[in-house]
Order: structure tokens, then C-alpha cells, then sequence
């Protein structure tokens, strides 16, 4: 469950307080082929979508989420501004779920074995919701009604991508913390750690600089060989005692993602993604080291508000359920919606090279595309290709586009493989000071930075251009 | 070898007038993936290129043909504008050609067998193009030079399509005679047979009538069961007299093919598909016919020309070699590229309906959805889908493309399914008065009406300001 974009859940105060905005869903299902491209392959499944009318007067647009890695449910509950802006244009509203996440399983769970998963592509996901689409429009009466979609992380690129490639069905998009750029094949991978470093240099100047006398105090232990086990075992409350240096690099990475996931978080107020997180995570986290005498301790600390909270109930970690390592260098956790990430980012999703100690503060754990490679053709038997999202998904070339809203947060680390610039005026980026993750996407909430409130009365006053 | 698209060679004679236009092409092959969209699917084939360096000054444009439903040699050919639009522009030439069709066999021989056949697919083909033209590019140095798609036909489509599909890889393209219209859902297939017989009566008023008065004999000889069929074999030449009833209604798709090739290559100087045809064949046809004294046999002659052309080595014909029923009311013919015609017919590509003696001249030969679905199902165990294309190729919804150029020729009998007016300023439709099938993409000819120089200077113009 720990996906590269993080679903940095509302937290449980905060749906309270704006409950209101997010209305209960009618669930349907839409008979889906399995295979768009290839007429010989008849075979269908059933891909779930979620949708409410009460906003709707049967004039206005249709908004669509487009789904990502994982239940659609999730982003349902975690999308507020969609329900916000649908209640000022009167629209209909449905999510769409994505194929092999969530129950949208074309081969129930015979779904990732070999000879089954190869159907899990970004051009099927984007058939699958072009052709869904459109008979959703005929089933509402609709034919005529312009279609936005809205999406957050690989959802806001698929977003994006469905007016790149299905224009005739999309009219606009807002693609929100989308690094769209990333898949280019000249892109560099190495952005994303230093931009989480960052996020925590732009908190405290001093925090980088305790992060890594943190993890010089675990090298030290280690050097100490087993000896050094029990201190680092303790440190950081194992469950199961640390028996083998070996198993230490596990541990980093565990700790790594953990900065990851606060520096994603980063939102001014509570939000939960393993655990109910503060306001300013990563403030918060910068804290605690620097009020540690012992960094490694302070290190371990933090690590744990991500995966225990403020009041968290756990009394130990378990490393190896809680981070597990994947093709994805911010690791995967464990169930069928890991599996399908772990698959996409073993073939069309090229995510970010691992961290090196110089540009980042963290301990060197590199991820090659070498190592991506083997690990890819083991785990899989599937080879990644470089070149083909750059040609297939427009890589930087995408000024013939129209009608998209890229948005960015200046505390997002994926805000580096993103649109930043605007590349005409209906290709419009925004960017948003104070903003972590997607935020413009989550619901109004009183502790929103002001740039994140201009943002969406920006995005709303695009969209009704767009669509008048 | 009987495409709905008929590739009306230039006869010999044209072909020497011309032949300074027309460069000696080398040969590439490309190892291409046979799915681009499963990953676990790894086979490749080689997809072979042709392309020429002659006029290409390292620092034009690439004028790139998309390969329709044949060899690509057919279309390098038979495009003789493609290569003085290059000379103009310094460009390098490079044809591709369309997986399953002439060489470019992804399982050999076996390609047309179930399990095999499906890979065939207009998504499968653009990917093709896409993919070699991204890798052309690095190897001719040429990556920042802007590439330019032709085609006529269903090349005309595809050429459309890769500017809707992959903008980032074709600035521009010129879709000469692409009835793009005719896969949207909502078109009506019944325009085609129509056009053919205005074709006719704009050539000579009084000529339908008598094409109609020849079917009426043949009709009433029918209704003189056996009797009659040696009368209808003697008057059409046929190698092996017909032996029964049932064989007149095959008899009469073979006359109405005949009168089909002769609408859309009724270009103004003699070229050549399965035989030599005059200039003008329509008219020249309606004349054969009005000065028959036995409008049956005026029909034998006139559709004679059509398989034999006016100083035909042909005894006698075999309509069952001429002519072979398939997804194409306009007919198949024989061997791998008519198989592969065939499926395409059977999947993406909705053909029109057949005849019914009340909007057209021909006698009735219905070919509904039920009775293509039923031979598709039969031959390909495969069943269109009406709204795919619709959906995947943006049916009319097409105006957010841009840099395309749609030609039609008032004397095709494709034309209702084109784009005829222009959309916006750089979706711009031309209309070639006494053209024919995308006659504009041939060479220039001392024949040619003014309107399809006047079409290719503004084509030219058209491409020079958007690559600029």
C-alpha cells in the first residue's frame, strides 16, 4: 500500500469537518474488453466506476477522475475540490477505476500471473476510459456534454493523456502533481530524492545536516558488525531484532521512504496515509531530530510518524511488511494493487534512480536501469522500454495540446518531472507555493496556503473557458 | 489485388514521361515489436522502409508515406507528388509499410492464421510508424528536423491519424482522399455506390439509365433460369460458362467492381490497375455502353475494360478470379494482402453497404451489418465493433487536431466520407474539381485539370507554414 504517489489520506477529523463537499457514490460496472487493440481476443471484465448526479441538472459537464494505482475508492474520498468544483458547474460526476486496481481485475485474481498481467498498459487504462466514456455519455444522455477529467499524480497524467490522445471525448483536464515529463526518454532520473531533500533543507537548514549524522551513527553500528545489531534494532523499536548487517540496507530504505512520504504529505493540516500524520510533517519531523541528542534515535523517531502517527498504537516496526522493495525505489507494500504498480513500473512507468549521499541526505542505495532491468526480467520476465512512453505518451513535445491545466506544489518532490512552464495559453501550469502532492485536488480546508486557493479559482475559471 | 482503395497504376507510358520524378528508393528493415502494448509480448518482425536521400540536404524536412493495404513498392510508385514536394523542400523521403502487407509479415506465411492475424490493427500500424520514424530520426541525424506524412486512402487516414495520435513525432500531414468520416459511429455506410453512379450520370445523363437497362437484361434472361445463362456467358466472354442461376449475382459484383475501379481512377491521362485504362474511363466507358445496340453487351464491354483494358491480351474472363467476394462489398482478390484486406474490413474498418437499384444504378446486392458480422465471424471468428473507431480515431470530433490537410476529388466516390470543409485554419479541407481518387498525390501531368496544380501549390504552402 505504499505507492510512489502516496495517498495521503484525509484524516479522519478532517473528512468530519468537510463532509459535506464529498457526496456518497453509486457504484456501476461497465462490461470492458481486456483487449482494445487486438479484435482477436474477446474475452471482457467488469471495470468499476463510481458516480453521483446530485449535482447535476442534466445541462451541466461531465467530471471525470481519471483512476489510478488503486482502489477507486480511495480517490474518491481524497478528491474534494472535484466535488467542489462540480457543485459550482452543475456536473456529473464519475471516477473511473483502473484496470488491475481495486476489483477492476480482467482475470479476477489470476490477474498478475504471467500471461495475464501483459494486458496492463497506460494506452489499454486510457482506451478502457475513452470507451467508457462514451457510452456512459449515451447511458446519461450526455452525448453532448463537454467531459473534464481530473487526476492527481499518475491519475492527473492520465488525466493529461486522455486529452492528448481521446480529445474527441475529453475536452479539458486539469493533470494535477503529474510528472508527465519524467516519461520522456531524455529525462533524467535523478530528481527525486534531492527534491525531498529539499523539502527539508527549506524547513530547517540544519535538517539535512542531522539526517545524514543519523545515518553515519547506523554505518558506524554497522561497521561494528553484529555487535552493532542489537543498538540499531532498538533504536528503531524492530519487532523482530536485526540478525544480519545485510539486512540493514533494508532498513535505510525503510527509513528513506519515510522522509518520502512526509515530504509528499506536507500538508498544513493532519492528513493519515499508514498513520494519522501532523499538520507540516516535515517540520514536524525536522523537530524531533534536531531536539534528539542522538540523531540515529531522532532518525527513528521521525521514521516512525509515518508509520505510526503522533499517537500511533504501534509498539514495533516491521520493516519487511511495512516497506516492501520493488521496481519502484519508494517501495510497494503487499496485495494485488502493489503488484500492478510493481508490473507498471517494471514496463511503461520509469520511475527515479535510488539516492547517492552527495545530491540527496540520504545513504548511497543506487537503482540503476540496470538493476531495474534485472530486477524486472526476474520478477516479471518483462523488459522496460526506454524509448517507447517518450514516442507513445509525447515526451516533451506536447505543444500541440490543449485545453490542460498542469498544476505543481513547490514541496512536491515530483514537481521537478513536471510541467512547469506554461507551453501556450491553453496549456497552462500552475504552480502552487506551500503546496505539497496534488493539494489542489484535496478539499478546501481553512489552513490552505492562499496560493492553493488561487489555484483552483484559477483551474475553475480555465475549465469554464475551456468548456463554454 | 482488388483493394477498395484501387491503386490505379500509372501505365507504362505515364510512368517514362515521368520517370525523372520518381528516384530509385533503397531498402530498410526495422526490427519491429509485433504488440506494442503487452509487455510480455516480445516477438518482432522486421517491417521494411523504403527511402531516399537524393534530394535531402541534411537540414529539410522528412516527407514520410504511410503504407496502406499493399506493397510499399506500389505506393512509391504511384505518389510521384511525395518526391516533387521533396525536391522542393530538400527532404528526406521514407515510405513505410503497413505490418501485414507486402513484406512486413510478422509471422511469415502463418500471419494470417488465428492467434496471428490479430496484431493487425490501425492502433498496431500507427505505433509502427511512430516507433520507426523515432528511431529513423536519431539514425539520419535528423531529430530536430519535422516530419511530414502523406498518404491517399486508407494512407490518407493513417496520415491523419499519426498527426492526431503522435503530433510530437508528424508536424504536419496530408491526407489526400481519406475518408477519416466513415469510421465515426454515427455515419451512414450508404454513400459510396451512390457516388459511383453520379459519377456516371455527370459523364453522360443518359448513362445510368443504360448501365440500368443492361442489368434489366441480364434480370430478364435470368428469369429464364438455365436457358439464359449460356446468352449472359457468351455476351461477358466468360472462360467457364455459367452453370447456374446462383452464379449471376457474382457475376453482377464483378460488373459493378468494374464500374467502381473505372469512378475512381477516372483520371484525365491512361493508367493502369488490372489492365490499361483509357483517360477518362468513365466517360469513355458511358459511351461504349450508350453505343451498344444491346445494353447487355455494352455492359460486358464496358466492364471489360475495367479487367482488360482497352487493348486487352484477355480471351475471356473468370469473374471468380476478377472478382472475390470478402468484407469489401467493393470485392477482394487473391493472396496475402487481400487476406489481410479482408480482416481489416472485418474489424476496424466498417465498409460501405452494398447496392439497391433505388439511390444507385446497380442491381441489388445488399450487404447489411448482419451479413457482415455473420461472414467476419464465419471467415475470422472475429466481430466488428462500430463504435471503436469512433472512439479510438475521433469519428467527426476532430477539430482540436491541427496541421492537416484533407483532399478530396469530386470524381471519387470516397469523397462523402471525407472531411470537405475545413474545420479550422490548420484543419483545412481542399476540393479538386475532376479529380479523382487522390489524384493530387500522383505526379504532375500535362493533363491534369488546373484545380489539382492549383491543390498542390496551396498544399505546398500549407506544409512549408506549418514546418517553418
Amino acid at each position: 500500500m505504499n505507492f510512489w504517489f502516496v495517498l495521503c489520506f484525509v484524516s479522519i477529523a478532517v473528512i468530519l469537518e468537510v463532509v459535506e463537499s464529498i457526496p456518497k457514490y453509486k457504484v456501476g460496472h461497465f462490461e470492458q474488453l481486456v483487449d482494445h487493440f487486438n479484435f482477436e481476443e474477446s474475452a471482457s471484465f467488469q471495470q468499476r466506476y463510481l458516480f453521483s448526479e446530485i449535482y447535476w441538472d442534466g445541462k451541466g459537464p461531465i467530471f471525470f477522475y481519471s483512476g489510478n494505482e488503486g482502489s477507486i475508492l480511495g480517490f474518491w474520498e481524497n478528491s474534494g475540490f472535484v466535488f467542489e468544483a462540480a457543485q459550482k458547474f452543475n456536473a456529473l460526476v464519475i471516477f473511473g477505476e483502473h484496470r488491475y486496481y481495486g476489483t477492476s481485475l480482467p482475470f479476477g485474481q489470476d490477474s498478475f500471473k504471467h500471461g495475464n498481467i501483459g494486458y496492463l498498459s497506460i494506452e489499454q487504462a486510457l482506451a478502457d476510459f475513452a470507451v467508457l466514456l462514451t457510452q456512459l455519455k449515451k447511458d446519461f444522455n450526455a452525448t453532448d456534454k463537454a467531459v473534464v477529467s481530473f487526476g492527481g499524480s499518475y491519475g492527473g497524467m492520465l488525466s493529461a493523456y486522455l486529452r492528448f490522445k481521446y480529445p474527441n471525448i475529453v475536452r479539458a483536464a486539469l493533470a494535477a502533481s503529474a510528472p508527465i515529463y519524467m516519461l520522456a526518454d531524455t529525462t533524467t532520473r535523478d530528481f527525486f530524492f534531492p527534491a525531498v531533500t529539499k523539502d527539508f533543507q527549506d524547513a530547517d537548514k540544519t535538517c539535512p545536516g542531522n539526517v545524514v549524522q543519523g545515518f553515519i551513527e547506523i554505518e558506524n553500528l554497522k561497521k561494528q558488525g553484529e555487535k552493532g545489531l542489537p543498538v540499531i534494532s532498538e533504536a528503531f523499536k524492530l519487532c523482530k531484532p536485526l540478525t544480519s548487517v545485510d539486512q540493514i540496507n533494508h532498513l535505510i530504505g525503510w527509513i528513506r521512504n519515510a522522509f518520502t512520504i512526509m515530504a509528499m504529505c506536507d500538508y498544513p493540516y493532519p492528513t493519515s496515509f499508514l498513520a494519522p500524520l501532523p499538520a507540516n510533517p516535515v517540520n514536524y519531523a525536522c523537530k524531533v531530530i534536531s531536539g534528539s541528542s542522538n540523531k540515529m534515535e531522532g532518525l527513528a523517531e521521525a521514521a516512525g510518524l509515518a508509520y505510526n502517527g503522533t499517537g500511533g498504537k504501534l509498539k514495533c516496526f516491521d520493516p519487511w511488511i511495512e516497506f516492501v522493495e520493488c521496481a519502484d525505489p519508494t517501495g510497494c507494500g503487499t496485495g494485488n494493487d502493489n503488484l500492478a504498480w510493481d508490473y507498471q513500473a517494471c514496463t511503461e512507468f520509469l520511475l527515479p534512480s535510488g539516492t547517492n549521499n552527495v545530491t540527496d541526505m540520504f545513504p548511497e542505495l543506487p537503482w540503476t536501469l540496470d538493476m531495474r532491468n534485472e530486477y524486472c526480467n526476474k520478477t516479471w520476465n518483462v523488459k522496460p522500454r526506454l524509448q517507447w512512453t517518450g514516442t507513445s505518451l509525447w515526451g516533451k513535445n506536447i505543444s500541440s495540446a490543449s485545453n490542460i491545466i498542469f498544476s505543481n506544489g513547490d514541496l512536491d518532490p515530483w514537481r521537478p518531472g513536471g510541467v512547469l512552464e506554461s507551453v501556450s495559453s491553453s496549456l497552462v501550469a500552475i504552480l502552487i507555493k506551500g503546496g505539497a502532492h496534488h493539494l489542489d485536488l484535496r478539499p478546501s480546508n481553512p489552513n490552505d496556503p492562499p496560493d492553493v486557493t488561487a489555484a483552483r479559482e484559477q483551474e475553475l475559471a480555465l475549465i469554464r473557458k475551456w468548456i463554454s
